[in-house]
């Protein structure tokens, strides 16, 4: 099952990392426990919306652009749990093959 | 205060409105309850990431759609709390006036 706070957690995450910043630090800066981070990164725990804001508040990112992120992610995630068909040959074509 | 919850509330209810459909057809189709979605739409609580799926099922939309038109109204509320400064007349043509 695809669920945003897995995307979510990603992508706060990733953004962390790019910025070569600890847990320590952007927890301490949002103000919310180490433990609470990681497991919001982890897509183990919901972020509320405030703790949300909080987050990308410490990292400097655009809420819009981390959701879009998010969005990209659940898009490429969507395509994979819902892949096209493969052809399947009509019931004309697998008789003849078989006479 | 920017917060997801109002943005997604206010897509989820947008959607919902645009099908024609009701809060009860649609609550029923996602099994939560007609108070608990209503709640959701007016930004009233946070709905997880499991009914929000259940939700944009119920809607039959793409999750990844739906946060997209979420991070679009985050986008334009950030631009409203956070605009482009009025220009200011620089210090030489406030003196030049005055003279």
């Amino acid at each position: 099952m695809i669920l945003l706070r897995r995307e979510l957690g990603d992508v706060l995450r990733s953004v962390r990392r790019e910025q070569g910043r600890t847990l320590r630090e952007v927890a301490q800066s949002a103000q919310l426990s180490l433990g609470y981070l990681s497991e919001i990164e982890r897509g183990e725990k919901e972020a509320s919306s405030e703790l949300l804001a909080a987050v990308c508040d410490a990292l400097g990112v655009r809420m819009s652009e981390a959701l879009l992120s998010v969005s990209q992610r659940l898009a490429a995630a969507e395509e994979v749990a819902a892949p096209v068909p493969l052809p399947v040959p009509d019931a004309a074509s697998v008789v003849s093959s078989a006479a």
